[in-house]
């Protein structure tokens, strides 16, 4: 990222504005799979792909912010950043995130198996979460925190889906676990690593590189969609060898 | 993978064979993207998109063929497979597989600085092309070698897309020497990888193992190629930020 020295430094409050300029362009809460899911227009069978492909994605978060942890040399940040890990993996007697979505995938109707083996799901999906997993690996470390702030924007999402599902598709309102406590963990760890990001992007050149982070990790989460909608929506061409839904 | 012990070693031909046989099921030859462009139904816009993404993928198969010869100890290998560098990179006089790409670019009316840049391909595309450079570094040296063998099937698609391409986008002629190029290479270096992959698998469960790879690669390919339909064909939504083809 080039930036000529008559750009300078932002203000604090710029500097946020612009993360959630990038939010409003980006964030996938405006993919048209997440659309017609929060007006009820997908059938079970496409819920059933989306929750299956996104369990690989949800698989991976505690790995990703064990990357991160494993990267800082810094106790207190380190205090902090672990609660994501004990949010997704539980405590072996309460539910974590991905126990919880495993839930959501038995509540569309599949089974368990089917997602922790991950033979079904679309390489594309896969491909995008690994270039996750990349990026807070190789990056610098002030982009591999700044690529979770997609969390800023994912309450408004989450609240908005949660009504919609139990509206559209009761049939769901058992798996919902997941979303409820996301709730509350995504803002408090949305908070955390934006001051942290706010603090530690010392020149105007950290602040783009912050910012290109952001947009990575956005491109990321919608290119999972996009491989979503083109298998299951339309033109509905799952490539060799992926889930494909019964008819009906 | 597993493979229970009643599973014998395969015999050299039908091993050879179920590589066949993944091709023909999912080497990107059956791709509708491929199969538009052969039937003439593709856009300059179209092209123009497929050949600047492709770009990406044509300018990591030196870093892949590096990598691969990184992990070689055995001088013959190395001799053998250096060749697939200077095939791509080209010798400073005579242009390489990555220069023809990007006459091939220049081609279809778009600026080589576009496709060097590589700011506006589809991140689903950058995604898979990753995941290839990733497989060749961390799977099995076998594997690594094997999921090149989707060379096998390249000599048929190049020799029957140079015929489309000069009759139905006559614009693009002057842009056809990477094709021209590969009808030789590719045989060759398919030759020598399958006959190193026969010798080199000594178990079936290393046979498996090798066939896993050229399914792998098959998806890689594939998932080029839906992105770019799903961008630029049907539903036609490239991502935020991904090239945008002028109207007409």
């Amino acid at each position: 990222m080039n930036v000529s020295p008559s750009e300078s430094f932002l203000p604090e409050a710029q500097f946020i504005a612009r993360f959630h300029a990038i939010g409003e362009e980006r964030y996938h809460h405006k993919h048209p799979f997440h659309l017609l899911m929060h007006e009820g227009k997908l059938t079970r069978g496409q819920l059933q792909a989306w929750a299956l492909n996104r369990y690989y994605y949800q698989s991976r978060i505690p790995i990703k912010d064990a990357t991160i942890l494993a990267r800082s040399e810094d106790a207190e940040f380190r205090r902090a950043w672990r609660k994501r890990i004990f949010d997704h993996d539980g405590d072996g007697t309460h539910p974590g995130g991905i126990e919880k979505w495993l839930r959501l995938v038995e509540a569309t109707g599949l089974a368990r198996e089917q997602a922790l083996r991950g033979d079904a799901i679309l390489p594309a999906v896969r491909y995008a979460v690994d270039a996750y997993l990349e990026l807070v690996r190789s990056a610098t470390f002030l982009e591999a925190v700044a690529s979770s702030l997609t969390e800023l924007f994912s309450g408004k999402l989450i609240a908005l889906r949660m009504d919609a599902l139990r509206r559209y598709y009761p049939w769901l309102s058992g798996g919902l676990d997941y979303f409820q406590g996301r709730l509350t963990q995504a803002p408090e760890d949305a908070d955390f690593a934006l001051a942290w990001v706010v603090n530690h992007a010392r020149t105007r050149e950290q602040q783009e590189l912050a910012l290109a982070a952001l947009r990575a990790k956005c491109n990321i989460l919608w290119a999972q969609l996009d491989a979503l909608y083109f298998a299951y929506v339309s033109p509905g061409w799952p490539p060799p060898g992926a889930f494909q839904p019964q008819a009906g």
